[in-house]
């Protein structure tokens, strides 16, 4: 018997997750992963660089720091000054995907039973990557409802300390919405008077279909306190879903002392993102970028056309979420229904694949809601997945 | 002021870390990183791997399952096989290089006041790893000494359970000194009464230049309970030292419920490994790892013998140890010197680098010890270095 660490009682294998291994199937349609087109993939682009990085190969296979590859540091700090975020390169570590952001930010931030703040449903991959810190949960409702700071603090300090709200903005994974101007100054106004950071996963971000940006949480508050190194957000950003995912690639922009501690953090850890992946991004991303950007939002934009399309066809009673980009729309199934029940019978049944809901909801609920991927299947696969779909219903 | 979680208190930027950042500058020989010489970096095979790689962008670009990209961990498997260890690919992890291995053991092992029992000096990567979670270290004699395993459970009682032993059994970092065989069977004996895992790091292990080669822990721990998923030892191995650090691919090789919580570590931290990376990592050691290996141990056993070489000429004076492979050799100064304060004044006058032992005792000792590794510079600035270095002495 293995005496494994307290903190491992709460990252348990998902019954759910295991049930997803079998999608993999050529005739199981699934709208599970958040999975990119391959279609996309620059591979091309990714030749060239990889190419062009091995020429240096003392360079691209040798150890580099943990804060990152000093040049792509500098373009994505670049990148978010034109975002609005006066940031230089010391404000940048490059990080294994925003994944492994969300892991260091948690190992820096959360002691057992300090509290994260956030709504419900959130991304599963933060809650996970958050469990392993053993934080208590809190759910934020940014209108306002019936909560005050003073209740969200009263709840926090019972355990430990009220940390961090952490929030997607932009085309949010589960729910594929986005926060309004008004939303986005309650967040931050919130998190001023709790005295807490806030987490901004950018993920989506760049994927927007439609409608006007708004600004990022980490612009609004430096346009507000006037410096970036007073900011009390930190931005986790990535390449995942506009270039590659399989390259882990991604980035966290923050206040230097910030940068400093994740990097300790990052020393410990993997010591630093792949060199060689560095240098070949960087070389992807100074070809051309923006290209890759627009051809995602128009081929997502056709796939979630396809999604809502053939929902008001043949599922007009199923409330679903109308997202302006990324990945995801949102469905709520009668009050009463069990989503992860009816995935075990689309997959046996019908062949189809989607996330439950529940595991996107701290507190347990959600019972009745799923989530529905549109970016890997095509279009023909996603408006027979839905009219199968549907049949169960 | 962030409220950073108590666990950063363990976690601090070194000053000698600091210093060393300067050793960049080519006026000065630097002794100080375990850094792999580039010169046996296999860039043509490099080349021809993620060239191959990329002809399935939809592989190597999209992600990947969080065990690892199945073939390496087969392929790894039949390595470890022939170590004598009966592995199968559920029996390996892929990590980002064995540091991330570390990390991933620690956070499955270690809650705070936990003891991890490693000799003095060890591995300063490992210490950083495991503070992150806290324990408490004693030190492992396996000499005896009037250390009796009741003595060590009582001592870790005190504050928490005793969790593992952390052994680098092969050409330590930092001493170069290897366990020999009743030093392993010692140590598995202790590790058994104690209940305790053991941590075998064998980063350095396939480099060896001379003598014969000692049965890994694990290995002699499955020839003693006779099946690897009984075993006590988790093996991190990595290709860091033998093909390129700069790709980040390591492994763990453990029983399989131990991998199965060290995969949903990686899914809440990076995901996994760079898919691009494992691909091409396959694709190069299959082309050739032996062949790397043996250029690898005769290059760096002709910079070892330089580096002993002119310690006996210019310091005949300075007790070093005699490695039989890896990077590094270990000095130890007369006893009131300052390591740490003979960097500064070899930086400054001498402009010659190594690091000083302190950080390798995480009891504070070995003030007058430094770690030398002939790694980096050629063999006639290691005549050059030490030469420098002695007339400081």
């Amino acid at each position: 018997m293995i005496p494994y660490a307290r903190r491992m009682d709460g990252m348990k294998a998902s019954e759910i997750r295991e049930l997803l291994k079998l999608v993999d199937r050529p005739e199981v349609i699934s709208f599970a992963g958040g999975i990119p087109d391959p279609a996309l993939f620059p591979a091309q682009a990714a030749r060239s660089a990889y190419d062009k990085a091995l020429r240096d190969p003392a360079a691209a296979l040798q150890y580099g720091v943990s804060e990152g590859y000093a040049p792509l540091r500098e373009w994505i700090a670049a990148r978010m000054r034109g975002e609005g975020v006066p940031a230089s390169a010391e404000n940048i570590l490059v990080t294994a995907g925003s994944q492994q952001g969300l892991d260091f930010l948690a190992k820096a931030l959360i002691s057992p039973g300090d509290t994260i703040l956030s709504e419900y449903p959130t991304y599963l991959g933060a809650l996970q990557a958050f469990c392993a810190y053993e934080p208590r949960y809190d759910r934020l409702r940014l209108d306002g409802g019936n909560e005050t700071p003073a209740a969200y603090s009263d709840r926090a300090r019972a355990t430990g300390a009220l940390k961090a709200l952490y929030l997607v903005p932009d085309f949010a994974n589960p729910t594929g919405l986005s926060l309004a101007r008004p939303q986005r100054e309650a967040a931050l106004a919130l998190a001023r008077e709790l005295g807490a950071l806030v987490i901004e996963d950018a993920a989506y971000r760049a994927l927007r279909f439609e409608g006007d940006a708004q600004p990022s949480l980490q612009a609004l508050d430096v346009a507000s306190c006037g410096d970036l190194e007073q900011s009390r957000v930190v931005y986790l950003g990535t390449f995942s879903k506009t270039v590659a995912p399989g390259m882990r690639v991604g980035w966290v922009c923050a206040p230097r002392a910030m940068i400093a501690k994740l990097t300790l953090i990052n020393q410990a850890s993997a010591l630093h993102v792949s060199s060689i992946n560095q240098i070949a991004m960087l070389a992807i991303v100074e070809a051309g970028l923006d290209p890759l950007i627009s051809a995602a939002r128009a081929h997502y934009r056709a796939k979630r056309d396809a999604l809502l399309d053939a929902l008001a066809r043949y599922a007009p009673g199923l409330a679903c979420t109308m997202p302006q980009g990324g990945l995801f729309s949102w469905a709520t199934l009668p009050q009463g229904m069990d989503a992860a029940a009816l995935l075990r019978r689309a997959l046996a049944e019908a062949k189809v694949a989607f996330v439950p809901g529940g595991a996107f909801h701290p507190d347990g609920g959600g019972a009745n809601t799923l989530r529905l991927s549109y970016s890997l299947p095509s279009i023909a696969r996603i408006e027979e997945g839905i009219g199968r779909l549907a049949k169960l219903l």
